[in-house]
Formats: structure tokens, sequence, C-alpha cells
């Protein structure tokens, strides 16, 4: 363990497809990094890994619906011009895992009863959640085995299992709750954001449904609505009870002794933003009466995954530690999302966490859409796409705020209008625009999808060069065009002048447009006026582009992250001591500002996604000195380097960065798991992987690969969906072995040669 | 009027010592103009020019106890490591204005009852407010004059007189109200921020005390404390009521047509930051019994009102605009400050409102302090350095905040500590600490008072330099010493490097410390040790200073605001549109950041301080750069335009910005008048014409002058307190006459040439 990362540990033992824990991890902080690891979700919602039956300890109850929000007032200092006016919220919402179980009277809770013996497991093979423990309550021992899934077959429905097997005859009372009295964590001063509209019951079912408080900001009012019933399997009395926000079901069992009294509880969740309001409670409850029974619902749910897997598993042989890694990450990102509803997204926390807000950052671009072109069918990433596509109107709206042309998309937002209000990011980490012109090309270059550019891609192309081009200056001094005034993916620095990547990506954004342009034969002054364009707007954009101001040491032969980023004190973060790290913990702000320390880098952010502009020489000076500076206090940085280094055949870096991406919250390394997962940098472990060890590229649609491995891994196998074929790479120390799983004959690169890929090829290294 | 200056426009009319107002300017903008204008303080205590008799249109009630406030939560957006904790605020405090007023049980409101005459007087030679009105109310004619005075006889009484004469015969009931349930504009959600004490009666007087609320910062808690008498000229029944946080005086009087029934009422305010709580209710009814009467004490208080002016009044002839605004900030920076407390500071809104919080800036030290060096006794300036040397604990505290050594004074405080949180400010402002060096200097230099320098100013230069030699860092790019990341006195750039300003009076600051502990001979290791020094620190000290790197223009010949300020996109004011004006409110901050428009011009108002340090040439070629691109949206950005204008002959040019400094308010130039003046801004105004017009500079101790005035006046007199010496300055356009008023013969110098002042000396222009 490094000095600088004593708070790092991991709570569950290593295992390549589970995470176990077999005792309850007692302090605050462990126990809430337990919630956050155990969480599940199924794309449409999601809960962390609370105990259902609760718990008296700190814990932090979430459960999440997607696309579900609420405009908080915004919680800003110093009001600038052009602020948003609220801060979106991803907010608790109705809470369907709670149970209260009672033995004789007493309440089951492991922080008072601990556990003789306890058992955890996240089964991510199947997407299962389980817990298996022994308590003694009052004198009575009780063996309890509980289970839960949010179905991906069906994904309104949730499932708990709970049986409880006492070693005397007792009553047991069991209460089973849908709750929407539900508190944020993350309220301004502990406001709640739920009305009632309805709670009622009949002879088997409960329904309840919750709608969020009207807000001043004209943003619509969601309704969430479940449906729930609960069955045990031994003869019971039973009572439902509803209130404003909450629906209970009271059973009263006796139980012999050695007897096991099983409880399945069945719940729809439903929300407006699928169903009209009017009609939510009959569908719910049809819903619920059609559903499967529990293990007939478990087997589908199992499949599905078992079939997610089979297309998106990475396998890594001979190292546990870097195998659980990736298949949490990729867990955990296939929980948050799997694009069947281009309405949605995938916000920083997923369904594990509350914090930051909003639902879409820039991350989505950069880092979750590589997985997705390769794991899945191409309307997932096609998806993603549209949903920027379809905020266009609120993107002109937030260029117009700052004064600007085209369309600036939001740094956090629901939907598209940008809500957050620190001047230094919402005003000036505005490369975030850049990487939207990148997921266009990254899509058509990968799924060789040229349509979506004519029907879709042109219109935000023309946009964001307009942006681009109002957002520059020209600098008589320089006689070269700038950007002054931003922050870069390297928010430890704010407001600078001429970012190197932000200047990058823009000139090649309006590089890109002009090409496009010219390919859509989109020339002519008819033409370009149904976009409001002009020939001499195209032509002041070649100008720009040609003509952008690219910081260069001569000296150093580097890039430059910014204009006097040189200048500072040149001090490398093996100088720092224990007590700095994180920076961002102990630090004063300006301190982080005036420091050479990089949160991630953007040079090397810029060199990672223009790869084939570089020479491995270029690549190696700027990997070599940003990296001495780095502190990766970025989710999104470990695994930019990762690539990078196996790339430059730094291969023990690479582990390293990867170990750093893939376990950033099972080792918790940021010390800021406790407040949920770190979701959308999931993504970048999958990269890591595929576009590290396996070196795999799409160059002018052709796939490359260029893969190496460590020492200690006996081997790497995984898939990749490209176009219409589905590839199997399975890379060992002496050979790689590549076959083509579905699909015609295919021409790819293998270390930069041709191969014509008809079945299985081989090379031997 | 300028196109930019709209909204500009004078609602009092324009006279040499009054402000007169003939309407009720009944919109609601122009209201709260009228009542910010109309301010009266008495240094201890203030308020707004509020009706007594209260007014239902738009109205903002202010009082305001000096050094009393309260520590509100502060409204933050995104939590840095070390902002402070709480926001200081001047509060709204115990109102001893109100009076309601029925004739024939109709109340008065001349919001209601549109008055047939009116008129306002603030009588600023007096310091006395008056109204005249007539209206009618019901079928009832009346005639009302009203007076009041917080006097500075004796600063802990207040005088109102109020006249009411009915056409007809009529009841008239009076309440005259002590209120302390009053509201703060400035609260984050409208927070009371007042307990009640006590609220007792006796036959003839009224007595409520208020005691700030609980909180949790550990800073003490206030009492104000108010006793009333209130008699009528007539006989009259009179009935008290109290009740907690308000006590009321109700006055029933039977009016014969045209019998002028008159009101008096007097005011004891105390508060428990001169008085022991227990004893503070005794205090202010024994304080209420001795009083003088009304008359007297208005007597009194002309007459020291008359004093200060024959010390400190500035005469224009020819020019009632000019005289009107110079009075008029003279008026209110007395009436604010008069140095009698060293505990109290000046606001930047005085007692005239509650924006911004904090009661002390660096604006006391660069603007206030030369005016009362020059028109009050040595001790009033010295107070105010004594403020923050009393203060240099928590100053040590703000830098330790910030990881850095020596002390850090506060951007905005009460006791010290700092109490602003926006990290642009917060943390990197810091040139704020340089002109607390300065004041040093200043203070010695202007009153010879060498014996500061060894018995407190040493100590604070000592903790300023090492400030400083932690803040810079060496740069091995440029082998020199830098500055990164500050915001200089131009708030419209954040984040800057190598700001010209604040590397400057940094470098200045540690070359005097040294020359400084020459001086004292404190320079053996042992002498030194009392310091927390050694001799390495004093090399460094000076190795630093010798290093220190200052932007500079070879091409411009040009001092460079900071690293890449010439880069920027050179557009001139005259360019902007009419609608962009005041840019603070039109545009997007990180638009105002990267456009080269300056709010005040770093680079004049260091060469300001310095002056003597460069050349004319080197001046003129500076203010011509810089003044091209300020939009002077500071309020203490004017005068030191009109200082250099002066002295480099473009009179023009200097009575222009002497006009926009000195009628800054009076003309509402920033649209902003109506939440309060600019209260230390007006001490600009006296510099514009002393150190401007005037040309007066201290060198070496000696008193120099360089007067010049614009043609359109016919004549400036102005007195000076030069150490033991009131020197009176009168200056035409022909000649220029000196008149040692009081002292010894002194050396001075005229236009550079000495003279040896004997009684009078005369100079034929």
């Amino acid at each position: 363990m490094n000095k600088n990362e004593q708070h790092i540990k991991n709570i569950f033992e290593i295992d390549e497809w589970k995470l176990i824990e077999t005792k309850i991890h007692e302090t605050e902080n462990d126990f809430l990094i337990g919630e956050s690891l155990t969480s599940l979700g199924n794309g449409l919602m999601g809960s962390r890994g609370n105990f259902e039956e609760g718990y008296s300890g700190k814990t932090h109850k979430g459960v999440y619906n997607g696309g579900v929000w609420f405009p908080d007032k915004t919680k800003v200092g110093w009001w600038k011009n052009g602020y948003p006016e609220y801060f979106g919220k991803a907010i608790n919402s109705l809470n369907f895992l709670e149970l209260e179980i009672k033995i004789d009277n007493v309440k089951l809770d492991l922080f008072i009863q601990k556990p003789t013996s306890f058992l955890r497991e996240l089964d991510m093979k199947n997407g299962i959640l389980s817990r298996k423990f022994t308590t003694l309550i009052s004198d009575i021992k009780i063996d309890v085995y509980t289970e839960r899934f949010l179905s991906i077959h069906n994904p309104e429905m949730v499932y708990i299992k709970y049986s409880i097997k006492p070693d005397k005859d007792c009553n047991i009372e069991i209460k089973s709750i849908l709750n929407g009295d539900v508190h944020n964590l993350d309220s301004n001063h502990g406001e709640m954001f739920w009305d009632s509209v309805s709670s009622t019951k009949d002879e088997t079912n409960t329904f309840v449904a919750i709608k969020t408080k009207p807000n001043n900001f004209g943003v619509e009012r969601f309704v969430v609505a479940g449906a729930m019933n609960n069955e045990v399997n031994i003869k019971h009395e039973k009572k439902i009870e509803v209130k404003p926000l909450v629906g209970t079901e009271i059973l009263k069992i006796f139980v012999k002794a050695n007897e096991n009294c099983t409880l399945i509880k069945k719940i729809a969740i439903l929300s407006s933003r699928n169903h009209e309001k009017s009609k939510i409670k009959k569908i719910a409850l049809d819903k619920l009466e059609k559903s499967d029974d529990y293990e007939k619902a478990k087997e589908l749910h199992f499949a599905k995954w078992n079939k997610r897997w089979e297309n998106g598993d990475i396998s890594i042989e001979g190292d546990a530690k870097s195998q659980q890694g990736i298949r949490f990450s990729l867990f955990q990102l296939f929980s948050t999302y799997y694009g069947e509803d281009s309405k949605l997204n995938i916000g920083p926390k997923g369904f594990t966490g509350e914090k930051y807000g909003g639902a879409t950052y820039w991350d989505t671009e950069a880092y979750c859409l590589p997985v997705y072109l390769s794991t899945a069918p191409s309307y997932v990433a096609k998806n993603l796409l549209l949903y920027r596509y379809d905020q266009l109107k609120q993107a002109k709206h937030n260029a117009r705020q700052q004064g600007l042309d085209g369309a600036l998309f939001p740094m956090v937002t629901f939907n598209g209008v940008e809500c957050h209000n620190e001047w230094e990011i919402t005003f000036e980490e505005i490369h975030r625009n850049g990487i939207m012109a990148y997921a266009i090309y990254n899509y058509i270059n990968y799924t060789g999808d040229e349509e979506y550019l004519k029907t879709n891609g042109i219109e935000v192309l023309i946009e964001l060069s307009k942006f681009w081009a109002s957002r520059v200056h020209y600098s008589k001094a320089k006689k070269m065009y700038m950007i002054h005034g931003v922050t870069g993916p390297n928010e430890f620095e704010n407001n600078v002048n001429n970012n190197w990547y932000t200047n990058t990506i823009s000139k090649w954004t309006l590089e890109y447009t002009l090409k496009s342009l010219k390919k859509l034969k989109i020339t002519d002054e008819i033409q370009l006026k149904k976009y409001e364009l002009t020939k001499k707007d195209l032509i002041k954009w070649e100008e720009i582009q040609k003509n952008m101001y690219l910081p260069y040491s001569e000296e150093k032969k580097i890039f430059v992250q910014h204009d006097t980023f040189l200048d500072k004190d040149m001090m490398r973060v093996d100088q720092l001591k224990a007590r700095d790290r994180p920076i961002v913990n102990n630090w004063s702000w300006d301190k982080i500002l005036r420091s050479v320390f990089i949160k991630q880098a953007d040079v090397l952010q810029g060199m990672y996604l223009f790869q084939e502009n570089y020479t491995k020489d270029e690549l190696k000076k700027n990997y070599e000195f940003y990296e001495q500076f780095t502190v990766h206090e970025s989710s999104l940085s470990s695994c930019i380097h990762s690539i990078l280094a196996a790339k430059l055949g730094k291969i023990d870096d690479a582990v390293k960065f990867y170990l750093r991406a893939a376990r950033l919250d099972l080792d918790n390394y940021n010390d800021d798991t406790k407040d949920g997962l770190h979701i959308t940098s999931m993504a970048g472990s999958w990269m890591s992987i595929i576009e590290g060890f396996g070196g795999m590229r799409v160059i002018d649609g052709i796939l490359n690969f260029s893969p190496t491995i460590p020492k200690i891994w006996k081997s790497l196998s995984f898939n990749i969906l490209f176009r219409k074929n589905l590839i199997k790479m399975q890379i060992t120390n002496k050979e790689i072995k590549i076959t083509n799983t579905k699909g015609e004959n295919i021409k790819i690169k293998l270390f930069n040669e041709d191969v014509l890929l008809e079945k299985t090829f081989t090379k031997i290294i």
C-alpha cells in the first residue's frame, strides 16, 4: 500500500464473480461503503444495498427511479448573470425494500442483535443480492435467508424473498411497506420532495402513488406508483394499512420451531415518465397481477444477465483482483444503463446515491459510449446520441445565457437545461461541447452508420461550431485565435487561457464540421441557409481552425496544458506528503489551483482521443511529463493513463492505473464510496482493458488490435461487437487467438498488419 | 448625457449645502434612492431617510448600530476547504424613528394622501433632516413640519420634532414606537436576528432592549437598548404599551383649528459594545433624563458640525454641482466615521443599507485613511491602524486557513476573521494585504509618528512579509519569483498570474519591512527571534523582492496588468453598446472575465500609490493605455483616474472622473444607490480634489502642492491638517494663496520648489 493511500481497503472478499462479505462492517463509513457496493439496478430504477428489515446504525436508504427528479432551489453563493435558477436532483423515491420484522414482538435489527454468522453476497453473474445470517432475538435463534432482484426481464418488477427459521415456536409479525415518506440526503435544508397522490388497498394488494412537490420552474411533476403483494408460505392473518405516502401490509404468522417462514414480496413500480398519470393505478395493479411468480421471474432475470455477460464479459485468468474489478464495473454500468430508453442517460452515481445531482455529464460521451458501442446493439449507442440531439434546443438556450451563438451542452442536467451554478464550471468547463462532436464521429466511425450524420449529426455539429466560432477571439498580439477563460478536464485549474485540450477539440470540431458539410454537399448558400449559415461563416471557421493557438514547448517537446503552466512550481507527486492526499480534501482551493498538480491530465486526454495524430515518441514525452504531476483525484483519470501506458509498453503502469480505475470503489481509493459509486468511470475500466491491454482502436472504420497483457495474467478474453460481427479475443502471453464468432469475413488489423478474419486467426507471439 | 448612462439622473436639486427635494419621487427605485441619500449618522449609529410616519409604498426601513452584527449562515454554493463558516452582517436594529399618526382616526400616509406641497431638505452644514408638507386627510388640511438629528455632540441621543397644524378642530393620535421587531433585507431566508430582552415603562419613559439571537459560531450576542420620552406641547392623554421587542407610547390630543401640535421624541440608544448589559437600562434611562432639551441639543449638534466643516470643508466657487458632490461625500463619510472609536471602522454602506455585509474592506486603508490624515487629529488615523493591529491574531488565523504563513487581513470582516466565501475573492484577492503595509507607511510619512513603527507597525509588517514569502513561488522557467492565482483590485479578472499591482505591492512590502527592521536595529538573531524570524528569512525576503516578476511590455512601454492581458481582444470602452452597460448587470461572468474591460485599473492604482517611482511619461503611457479599457464599475475607480489625469494636465478628464466619484450616488451612476450609499468611495472624491486638483503629496515627510483647477471653477479652497499646522489653500485660475493658519513656520513645496511658509504665501500663475 502506498503511503498516500491509507484509507484504501476492501471490505468485500476477492472473488471473480461475487462480492462476498462475511461479517457486518459496523463502522459508519464501512457500512455505507457496503451499502453502495451492493446496489442493484435494472436501467429503470435501482436501490442501494440496504437491509430490508432496517438497521438502527448509520444507514443511507436509497431508492431511485431513472429520469425522475426535482428542481430544487439552487445552492448558490454569489449570483452571476446567466446562472440557471434551479439545481436538478435525482431524488430518493418510493422505497419498496422496507420490511419490519418482529419475533415475539421484538424488532429484528442487526445493529442490536449482532449476528453469530453473516454472509452477504452480490452475485454479479445473475444480478441478485442475498444475505444469510443467524442471530439470537430474545432467546430465539433465527436463521434468515434473503434474496432480491430488480428484474431486467420485466424492468418494472422487483422481487424480494425473505425466509426466517426460528429454533422455537414463535409469533412473527412482518410489516411490508411501500414508503413514499422519504428524505433526501442532498436536500438543502431537509426539505421533502414528495406529496401523496393516492394510497389504497384491496384484499390482496396495496397501492401507493406519490408526486413530486410543485415547483416554480415549470418543470413537470413526476408521479411514481407502486403496487405490492405479499405472500407467506404459512397460514397467517393479514391486515392492510394505508396512509398518505405510505402503504403497509401487516402479516401475523405463528411459526413452529425449525419451520421455514418465507415471505415473497412482489412490487410493481411505475412512473409517469412511461405511463399516463390517470391510468397508472390500473396498469400497476394489472402488472402485479400478471407478473411471473418468484422462481419463474428469477429464472428469466438470470437468463437475461447471462446473455449480457455472453456479449460483454471480460475474463482475466490468473488475477482475481483484476477480474473482480472489471466484472464489478460492467455489472454496475449495465445495471444503470443498457440503452433501452433514449430519454435516459447515465448519471454519475447511477442508482447508488444522490450526490452531485443531474443525470448527464460529459462522462457519457467520453467514457460510456465506447463501451456500449462494443458490447451492445448499435441502437444503444445511437440512443445516447439522440438524447443530446433531442436537447439541442435547450443547449442553444444555454449558449444564449452566456451571450454566445450556437449550442452549449450542459455540464449537469436532466432535461438539457444547465442546472449547475459555479461560474468556473458552468461557464468555463466548455470543453464538454467538444466531446459531443467527437461522440458523433466515434459512433459513425465505429458503426459505419453514415446516415446518422445526415439525419441528426450535422445539425448538432453546426451548432457546436457556431458556439466555438463565437467563443474564440483573435489575439492581435499573437496573430492567432485563442480561447481564454476556461476550465479543462483538469478541474484543478480554473479560468485558464488556451487550455490545450479545449483548443484542440474545438479546432477539431470546426474541421470535422467543415468536412461533414462537404461530404453532405451542404455548400451553396441555399443549402447553408437552412442551417442559418452563409459561406462567409464557413470561411471564418476555416480561418479559425487553421490559426488556432495550441501551446507547445520547444524546449521540452511537449504540448503545454495552458499558457502559463510551465511557470509553476514544478513539484512532483512523489514529493507530496501523505497528509496532503487527497489534496482536494486537504488544501485550500487557491493552493490547488496554483499548484502544478493535475486532477486528470488535459493533454493526455486529448492525445488519447486523437492518437493517430501523434507519434509514439510525442506520446511518450507528454505521458512522462504529465504523469509526474497527476494525482488522479478524478475518477476519469486513471483509465486514460492505463491505456496510454499500455500503448507505450509501460505495462506495470498500465496495470497500476487499471486497478485504480476498476477498483476505485471496491477499494475506496478516493475515500468517497460511501456517497455512492462512480458509475460513469466504471466504463473507464472497460476502456483500460479493451483499448489498453487489447489495444483496440477503430481507424478509418477498420478494427485494429495491438494486444499486450501483464505477465501475471494467464489470459485475457473478451468479445467485441463490431458492426455485424461478434469477435472473440483470447490473449495469453504466448498467443493471440481471434475468433469471428458471428458475421461475414472481415478485414481487421493486428499489430498494424492486415488480417482477413474468416473463422479463427491465431498469432504466436 | 452619455449614451451609456441612461439611468443617471438626480432626484435632488443642485444646491451647495443642501439636498432639496420638492416632490415625492414615487417610483420605487427613486423613492429608495431618496431614502439612501437622506441617511443620517453620527459615527455610533445611523438611519436611512425613512418617513417617520411610515409609507405604504415601497420603502426600506433601516436603522443601524456601529459594530453590532450577526454571524448569519453563509450563503455558499460549493464548499471549498478553508472557507469561513459564517457571513457577518450589519443588521437592521432597534428602530427609533417610527411614529404612527392618526387624524380623526385616519392614518397619515403620504402614499395614500398625496401631498399638495412637499419639501425635503438634508442640511449638510448642520446635519439635520427636515420635511415640510401639506396634505388633505379626510377633509382636514394639515401642514406638517418635521426635523430630526442624531446628535454628534451626545452620540447616544436622537431627537425628532414633529409638528402638525390642522385647519379644523380634530383629534390627533400619535403612536411613538421603539421597534425591535425588524426585518433584514439581506437575510438568507427572511430569518429574524433579534430576541427580546426587556420591555418596560414608567409614567414618563419607555424602555426596550433587544439581543441578537444565539449563534453557533462563538460570536458575542449584542444588546441594543433604547429609552424614549415623548412630549407634546398641548394637553393630552398618554398611554404606554410594551410587548416583547416593541414599546409604544400613545398620545391622544385634541387640537384646535390652526393650532400647532408639536411632538418632541427624544431617544437614548445604547449598546452592549459600550455598556455592561446588566446596567444598560439604568444608564439609558439616566441618559434620557439628563439629556438636553431639543433646542439646546440642536444648537450643540449644529456647532459641532460647523466645527467639522471649519477643518474639513472644501469650497468650490462657480460650479454648484461639483460643490454639492464633495460636501455630500464629506458629510456622509464623517457621519459614518469620525474616529472616536478604534473598535469601529468604515463599512462599505455605512449606516445607509445592509448590502455586502462586513464592516471593513481594504477601502478603509486605501481611500479613507488619507482623508482622516488631513482633516482630523492624528489619533483618528492611528485608530484606524490600531483596528487592524488589534486583529493581527485573527489575520494569522486567516492565513493558516489557506495553509500560509504570516497574516492575511480579511476581505470582509467584523472581528478580523474572514467572513466572505468566494474562492476568487476570499482566497485570491490578497492584494488587500499590501495596502495594510502601505497604510503604516502612509501614516508615519504623513504624521512623522516614527514611534508607531516600533510599538505596532513592525509587528504587522513582519507578518505581512511572512505571508508574501510563503505565497510566492520560484519559477525555474523564468528564473523569477511569481505570484500565481490572484484577483487584483480589478475584480473583472479572477485567478490571474502575476498581477502587476499585487506583485508590485508585495515586493514593496518586503522592501519596506527590511528597511524598517534595519531602522529599528532588529537585525541580530536574538532580536529577530522575538518575531519568530532568522537572518535566513531576511535573506530570502531580499532575494524575493529583488527577483519579483513584474510584467512589462517592451513594445508598448507599459506595465502589463497580468501575464496574458495583452493576448486579449483589445476592444475599447467606446466600442461598447449602450445595452451592454454596466457590463456587470448585462454580461455573463465568463464574458466579463475574458474581456479586456477593467472595473478599476490595477496598474494605475499601483502607479498612484508609488507615484514618485515613475516618470510622467511612464504615467502618461499607462494612463492612456488603460483608460480606454476601463468601465469604472467599481466605486473606487474614478477618483484614481481623476488624480492621475490632473497630474498629467488632462483637466477635462480630471473633472469628468471627479464628478463621477463625487456624484456616484447623487446621480445614481451605477444604478445601485437604492441599496445604500457607497460610503468608502466618498473618500475618493476628497482625494480627487486635494491630491488631484490640489496636487497634494507628502514626499519624504514634506508637504507638496501642484495645484491646477478647471477653468469653470472660480476658486477652490480647502484646509489641510499637516502635523502641527493647519494650512489653508485658496486656488483661482490666477493665483494660489497658501495660509499657515495654525502652527510654526513650515517648509513645504509648491510645484516642486521650496517655500518657507511663515504666514501667507501667494503665487501668481
